[in-house]
């Protein structure tokens, strides 16, 4: 019997859409997305974690596609009225976005774990496959920019990604630990592939991969290992990956992301528009549209990457 | 040189709209404003005090005058969406408003007193009066119905009064201390008058005078204490104070509310409606129109109040 279950690694909104398009296929015990959270922060009080929002909102079909973040048909009376109260009003929360972060914080205060608390949301939303933060240990992405270090939201969102940025840091990730049911999973001898979606390498997939014990895991499960490149023709379709990776001294470029993964990867999967520079790709490569404007785009981008997966799994 | 000092002591809207009375007619330096904490309480883990709240939003003219309490152009999206992610939506948080809970609650996390954080909510908005609460220290309300002892926002709230009264108990009190600014002003023997706003005897004044001290350090004050009644014609204006006089035995009348101040009372305020039955009353009554529908209306009852209290100071 051929072995079942995809592990998915995610950022925001880039790596959501690909995990969209995975849940459309695949049948929802078959599929368990990790999702960063080294942007998660507390912010007002309250305990944000921006990717498994975005994720949360995707899957469950209430993210505002306009913005990639947040939710659609959201109301900004909160933001108007807590700068004169003396709040912070730099990061944008939506009325309807908060109810997310104020039960999520009431329930962490409670005792509960994020993963129970996601688990529990996400099922309360009708989300059929499993999404769960990479580690219930504080991870924190910090960012060393000119003026020193920051932390992500500083970076991200207050300052627009405009510091350039020297070096970056996963402040407590030696002390973190995988989530169970990701160790779970990798250990099971069922995971069909281990998909690394187009999400920025350096703050939405690194932070993953950093934690102790997680790489390792991923290479002992013994499945294929496939990334879809963040990059479209040089550019990130969304975020500051390109600009990260030149800062970076990097090479802004489908290759230079598959570089950067190193032995992780056994296969990539590539746009047609950088099809002429992915000759030194280590893993094999897939060629494809990976631009996902539509959910049938979403839908044949999870189709080609878990085909390019079983092809690699019948090599070995 | 007379005396300047006034404090009011108040419970929600019944209070607010003479609170804001007495600022119309006073310079703000001379107006201390006792809110009610009895009815404060932990929801969605967010701390809410709604005596606190309707006071300010009253004083910085963004109340809602349709309900009573919250403010005015309110929203209802976080409502709309907490129930879906497993909150409690039986106590209703507008969007707007829902800015003060959150900022208030990540101030007293950071250590603020109760105190601190309204006094400076209430500088944000442009309120001239203190307002302070009653105690920094934590009183709850509750209530024994036929069912048993209930929080205060169970009956109030979620259950619409319904549960007969039986009795109120203040947890906590017995180890409150009134607020500093309220000792400091009663003992600076500047105290014009000390007013009890038209609000509930029971839930709304009685918690503040049960904080060990406050009932001696208003006597001591020397200050003239006027009450204007909450009921008018036998009825109250708003809320459960004529049922509640009922259910614990009482008569529901202007005459029952002065009674059940006792001593305490100089003066009494009364409306027309209720002029035949105040024979008995101990303090000295002043038959004057209490139904504060216009600003107006607010603004002569608070000099009705103040000119009682002048006339008592001149007996002495």
């Amino acid at each position: 019997m051929s072995k079942r279950l995809v592990v998915a690694l995610s950022g925001g909104i880039g790596g959501a859409k690909l995990a969209l398009g995975l849940s459309l296929v695949l049948p929802p015990d078959e599929l368990l997305v990790v999702a960063n959270t080294g942007d998660d922060f507390e912010h007002l009080g309250l305990n944000i974690s921006p990717d498994i929002d975005t994720l949360t909102y995707v899957l469950a079909g209430i993210d505002n596609p306009a913005t990639g973040w947040g939710r659609r048909d959201e109301t900004w009376s909160f933001m108007d009225s807590i700068g004169a109260l003396g709040g912070e009003d730099w990061f944008r929360l939506g009325d309807r976005d908060l109810a997310l972060h104020v039960e999520r914080t009431r329930r962490l205060r409670l005792g509960q774990t994020l993963s129970e608390v996601t688990a529990d949301i996400c099922r309360r939303l009708g989300i059929g496959a499993r999404v769960v933060p990479m580690s219930d240990d504080r991870v924190r992405t910090r960012v060393r920019g000119d003026a020193g270090w920051i932390d992500f939201q500083d970076y991200f969102v207050r300052q627009q990604c405009r510091p350039v940025v020297h070096e970056l840091a996963f402040d407590g990730v030696t002390l973190a630990r995988p989530q169970a049911d990701i160790t779970a999973a990798l250990r099971s001898g069922d995971v069909r592939a281990v998909i690394v979606c187009p999400s920025n390498p350096f703050i939405s997939v690194e932070p993953i991969l950093a934690i102790p014990g997680m790489r390792d895991a991923i290479k002992a499960s013994g499945a294929p290992v496939v990334a879809v490149s963040p990059i479209i023709g040089g550019q990130a379709v969304k975020g500051p990956t390109a600009k990260m990776m030149r800062e970076l001294g990097l090479e802004a470029s489908a290759a230079g992301v598959a570089a950067r993964y190193g032995d992780l990867l056994d296969g990539y999967i590539v746009d047609h528009a950088d099809a002429d520079g992915v000759g030194n790709v280590r893993a094999r490569v897939t060629i494809a549209r990976t631009l996902m404007t539509s959910l049938h785009d979403r839908e044949t981008l999870a189709r080609v990457t878990l085909e390019a997966a079983d092809a690699l799994a019948l090599l070995r």
